[in-house]
């Protein structure tokens, strides 16, 4: 018995060991097929320099979705389509303007004198603009929202300045942007809810240098719309030492509207599986943008990774046995609607889908994978650390997710994963005009492929 | 029996677990003084900006070294002081220039029109200059030092062009670099040895620009000193390109002359040990730079974050057991010097040394600590993963080291630990004009400061 144990595990061992050393070898072919032939850096180049920004409803959407298509078609989809939904549609309407009004003391004597400085603002997404004659009014500088609590009566006929700032002790700096980024979600309908006639928030970002950092702001429907944006980090602290001396008034001007719904798509590619074509890999990025920036990190690092693990599968000649989706989708920035459209159809149609991962932060150096799943899910996705490692993403964590897979994971529980690159520096450029195709390594851009790809592959040979 | 032992058990756990915590807690006030309050990012402009380049020999290096001796006091240092060495004196002494010279077909007639194009050269460190008339000659292409070994009876009289590509299947950089970087240090005399007039290396890099990076070159005293540039990436592919269609000569014009020796510093400041004054921790970087860069990342960054540590120690007052030198070292670049020195000093005074650190692979984001030592010291090293992975080196690995402090581990057996930043955009810009300061990412540059004070406060608690 003892020798009969001791053989069947020598003989599993053995094939647990020729599986990782077949899989090791097809992870390589699949990396060094990206990091020596890659296309995700030009398509890259396409999408920002070609195309530009894409938010929905603007022209630079319907442009994308056009390419993206032609792009699942041209790295080798089984099939391609646009899955078509309804998206919001707001337009800035022109450039934000934001000119602080103050005095300084006249040297000798005891006279002020008035002085302006233009602010580098940007009006927050959805927001509504004060339109063409502007706004001026005395600012109020709360550094939080119990600060602002306790100035709530001297805020009526004011504009708020939150100047919370983006916390420099988180090393992931995502929990600084969840921290920080309240205050551009509701910050507008709590300083209205006093009377506020307007809002400023301070960046969230610790860049070094002055762009103002836009995202999506959500009115409460109880307060007026009041119009709000975000100000550059330098205007913010300059704006703080000001305030620190006396009064400061601002002029405001945003043109923004929210127009009726449009239509959008999200852009599908796919694989169709070898032996369960019916139970599905989702794996994607989001196709807008902010209409201020070119999108290169977010996401159009997620979108050409995306197509790039397509490519790399067809130019090896893998047959995935699962049927896999390349999905870039509509909308993530002010609506999401693409994902919850995706999640409706999985729903209706009654699909199997075993896992849905996404790449939306950024397209920096991938550090690691995170995963939502059962416990035994979890422990079969550990079980691959070892083959990953070496291609960048050496940390396995809990939780993983994205937020167009969201929803699909709320609707069918479908497990979920992410490509978590280093966060040290997409900070600096979301939301804001210098994430641009330039901010973009080429190697790490790739890198965040192959790790996707190679958890792709995986799932796709042995399941979850 | 049973009770004691579990009771002793219990006991060194519950003082490991206090222990661990303090270390904890300490490594985080560490952490938050370096995040908020550090000024690794202001001195590496005032290095880069307002010094600039800092080859050995140089004003530059003078001025660096009055610098980093000002830095030290005002940081805090116990004591500091230069330690002089006699350091190699290269200059590249004008423009480096290189015209391809080359015929294309003339539209509609059997006759071939003469061509020019500049190249973007830069003659390779220590290399000797052709002087102001210049070099012409007709160029073999040769993609490995086997291709020339083959084509040794057609390299007379030409400039031998190694084509030798930065692999980019190497997921780690530095792997690529070694792979590469014998064809700058031993084409130049190899190619003499068949008679060649002179080289042109591709430079080793895989950049999406077109920069020539420089570095060392050695010459083989049994052959003459022919004149040797690095050519960007864009135009060594273009001259591949032509050179498959036809002949290509280059005009080669470059000036370097080895002047000789003069005297260069080793920069450091010191903690004096409270409790074991005589047993040496040692951290550093190396302040020379190639001349054609700001030396931001290679090793402007280094530096900083060493005199970094030193602030953040002080300004915690954190007063370390064992005495902890922060040096910045003379002339890595070109002749290594000033570690040699360093350690040549040691081995005189019959100094006690700990451990040596060194932080030389760029500011960019932490990624791994290396080490070198004894098994029991590396089980040590491993113990303190857990307290250090939450600022970014989660991966402790073995083979950690240097350039500047190898001659103190070859000379006292002393143990190594370097700072291992993420590596994929090292070499876009090392011995690059593109290594500028614009190039490093504050936080990425503090949080490599973090990781390495973290260790060195664990070794000074704990010892190896």
């Amino acid at each position: 018995m003892k020798i009969l144990m001791t053989g069947m595990l020598a003989f599993f061992s053995l094939t647990l060991l020729q599986a990782q050393t077949a899989d090791s070898l097809m992870i390589r072919r699949i990396a060094d097929e990206i990091l020596s032939n890659g296309k995700a850096y030009e398509n890259l180049r396409q999408l920002t320099k070609e195309i530009g920004p894409r938010l929905a409803g603007s022209s630079g959407m319907v442009k994308s979705e056009k390419w993206g298509l032609e792009k699942m078609k041209s790295s080798g989809a089984d099939k391609s389509w646009l899955q078509q939904c309804k998206v919001p549609h707001w337009v800035r309407g022109g450039a934000d303007a934001a000119t602080a009004v103050y005095t300084v003391p006249a040297i000798g004597t005891k006279n002020m004198l008035p002085k302006k400085k233009i602010l580098d603002v940007v009006a927050l997404g959805n927001s509504e603009g004060i339109g063409l004659k502007g706004l001026k009014a005395p600012v109020l500088l709360v550094n939080s929202f119990d600060e602002l609590e306790a100035k709530k009566d001297q805020v009526k006929g004011r504009i708020v300045f939150y100047n919370y700032k983006f916390n420099p002790n988180y090393v992931n700096t995502f929990q600084a942007y969840r921290d920080a980024g309240q205050y551009r979600g509701q910050g507008p309908s709590r300083a209205a809810k006093y009377g506020a006639l307007g809002v400023m928030v301070r960046s969230m970002s610790h860049a070094t240098d002055n762009h103002p950092h836009t995202g999506a702001t959500r009115y409460d429907s109880a307060y007026p719309k009041i119009p709000a944006v975000a100000v550059g980090l330098r205007d913010a602290d300059w704006l703080a030492g000001q305030l620190a001396k006396g009064e400061v008034s601002v002029q405001l001007k945003t043109m923004g509207r929210m127009l009726p719904d449009t239509i959008g798509h999200n852009v599908i590619g796919e694989l169709t599986g070898s032996v369960y074509p019916d139970k599905i890999i989702t794996i994607g990025g989001h196709l807008d943008s902010w209409d201020n920036c070119e999108g290169a990190h977010d996401d159009g690092a997620g979108c050409v990774q995306t197509i790039e693990i397509l490519r790399a599968f067809k130019a090896i000649g893998y047959q995935p046995k699962h049927t896999i989706r390349f999905v870039l989708f509509a909308n993530e920035e002010n609506g999401l609607r693409g994902g919850s459209k995706y999640a409706e159809e999985a729903v209706a149609r009654k699909e199997n889908h075993i896992l849905a991962m996404e790449s939306d932060a950024g397209g920096f150096t991938p550090r690691a994978l995170g995963f939502t799943g059962s416990d035994t899910q979890f422990e079969k996705f550990l079980s691959w650390r070892n083959l990953i490692a070496p291609y960048g993403c050496s940390e396995f964590v809990r939780g993983g997710g994205g937020a167009d897979i969201g929803p699909l994971n709320r609707a069918l529980k479908t497990p979920m994963a992410s490509l978590n690159p280093d966060t040290q520096r997409y900070f600096d450029i979301h939301h804001a005009r210098s994430d641009v195709f330039e901010a973009v390594n080429k190697r790490e851009l790739e890198l965040g492929a192959v790790n996707m790809a190679a958890l792709i592959y995986l799932v796709d040979q042995y399941g979850l």
